[in-house]
């Protein structure tokens, strides 16, 4: 039996519940703005780098809302996936038959949807430079972002997303936006030229546009999707909602090396946090993704997975996903519920 | 009896089929690119500024989609929309009794969306400067856009959101990413601030993933939306597929002044051109909302759309609008039964 040290930031709202399964916890987001200042004090994030993997409950919340940019949680967020170099977000939505009425689809067209969106994660908009407020020709005030992607950040996610599908369908579909923006022509480019290396995978590209209908069309019709940072978010979320279950939702960040980032991808939920309301399950299914691909530990990921499933065959629902004849539990209990099955 | 000079320009694929009441046409697209070499010729943008309003097909097809940017149909329609300065798209997603089965979603999810969307369309990352392909400090290629707002760019989408808004149910979502892009908080901050001109209207402020998300999750909670140009691309079509029958949704293009343009929101589908099964009432629809936004002839618009859903009460469907029971008619027999009943 090997020994692990996982970093557990418990984050805000109903973070700390939803990981109350913790130890060696830092503070980050809201509760290290109001602790020392900073959404990511040095602290937290060398102690994360040195550790073998980071579960993260969920930061922000309407107090910090309107903090200026440097002192928003949501800084704090994007500060340790870039200090983790943590480029690959695996974000899965899958239907869960147990599920499948919690989703507003019709059921014909939710049942068996089963997608892993990849986005890169510490590029595109959200870090390019230039970036600020400014002046333009005409005197008036702008804000400016900058979209920008290099082959080797392009390379690196399409080498894992390839991966990702080889493990899964075999299908992957790379969205951009080709027809417009010169960073989606470089992206098309590299990913297609990459196609050969993995021959094996089916390979398809779809306007961002399109994507977004398609998924609400036919979304079975995706396996692994592939995207950049900015798409990525918009894409993960709607597939995400299309399960009707983003509390049952896991994600999982990883680099070339290093630490990876583990996080429910629902939000910190301020309006029922310290209710003992959460679904922990996204975090649990959050750490079975840190077993598996932050620890290599895939029959210990399984196990958790299977204890996931066995508590929802048992019949315990959480408020956000129930359904009459189930039995409502509260955060705590579904926990212990999972554990007891484990 | 007033007289207008409407440019028509058929475009691509489906395009010329269902625009075929046209008279005036001037090629643009693809079309334009095999006739003179470039996507917009200098002529058509010329009649079609010297003109009361556009009315446009669809543009692109397999034929040019490798073609390099400045002969790509797209860029046409993107040079088009910057020479008349029509910065406002106006998309509406509203879900007709008649077809509420069409949508893939639950029928009660369905049943009474009506959303409109106001897209910014001359502006932000489709049109800033600088843009296009580098190197960055390591010597590696890249390829970069500029996503770039000025006040008055948002002030007047803004304003015309606002005023859509006053027309409809008096409440605006204003959609950015404002916790992470700069350009997104100067949008934030001014339409918040133009909100106190407009008393009477509720505004709101959405993330553009949850925004991604709520669209599945709740679309009856919308009214109007109003977003930048990359995220009303995303977001006005997730909205169209919501209603399961993109082949029945019009758009509106307006500026301060001068001709607007009016196109169908579908594609040219080049898969199904010239086979006469194109569902024309996208853009007899477009020609509704032309009468109305480009002319101010709202009897005449009213008249156009009772006529539409009176052939769809009459039992006419195109393909991808039929279901059992109903008459299955085509392109150009369902613009017969629209005119038949006008
Ligand atoms: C909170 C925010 C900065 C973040 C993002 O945009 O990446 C979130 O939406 C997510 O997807 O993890
Ligand atoms: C064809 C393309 C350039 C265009 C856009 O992105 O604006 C289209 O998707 C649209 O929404 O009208």
């Amino acid at each position: 039996k090997r020994s692990y040290n996982v970093t557990l930031l418990p984050g805000d709202g109903i973070g700390p519940e939803v990981v109350a399964v913790a130890k060696d916890e830092k503070l980050m987001g809201g509760a290290a703005v109001d602790a020392y200042g900073v959404p990511l004090p040095e602290e937290t994030l060398a102690v994360a780098q040195a550790s073998d993997a980071v579960l993260l409950g969920a930061i922000g919340g309407y107090k910090w809302d309107n903090n200026e940019k440097h002192l928003k949680p949501e800084t704090g967020l994007l500060q340790i996936r870039a200090g983790l170099g943590v480029f690959a977000n695996l974000r899965p939505a899958a239907v869960l038959p147990q599920l499948v009425d919690a989703s507003t689809l019709k059921k014909e067209v939710a049942e068996g949807v089963d997608i892993m969106v990849v986005r890169e994660l510490t590029g595109g908009i959200y870090f390019g430079q230039p970036r600020g407020f400014g002046t333009n020709d005409k005197g008036e005030d702008t804000g400016f972002n900058t979209e920008v992607y290099s082959v080797s950040e392009i390379d690196r996610i399409a080498r894992v997303a390839f991966e990702v599908a080889r493990k899964r369908r075999g299908k992957l579909c790379s969205v951009d936006k080709a027809n417009v923006l010169e960073a989606s022509m470089l992206w098309r480019k590299r990913v297609t030229s990459l196609a050969s290396e993995f021959p094996d995978i089916e390979l398809s590209h779809m306007y961002v546009d399109n994507a977004a209908m398609q998924l609400i069309r036919n979304p079975k019709q995706f396996d692994t999707i592939v995207t950049n940072n900015i798409f990525g978010d918009i894409l993960s979320d709607e597939a995400s909602m299309l399960t009707g279950s983003i509390g049952m939702l896991p994600s999982a960040s990883v680099g070339e090396s290093g630490p990876g980032l583990f996080e429910p991808i629902h939000g910190s939920a301020p309006d029922i946090a310290g209710q003992d309301k959460a679904n922990p399950l996204a975090t649990i299914l959050s750490a079975a993704m840190l077993l598996r691909y932050g620890l290599g530990e895939e029959n210990a990921a399984k196990r958790v997975e299977a204890a996931v499933t066995e508590t929802l065959n048992n019949g315990f629902r959480t408020g956000d996903i129930y359904s009459p004849g189930t039995t409502l539990v509260g955060c705590k209990r579904m926990g212990e519920e999972v554990l007891k099955t484990v």
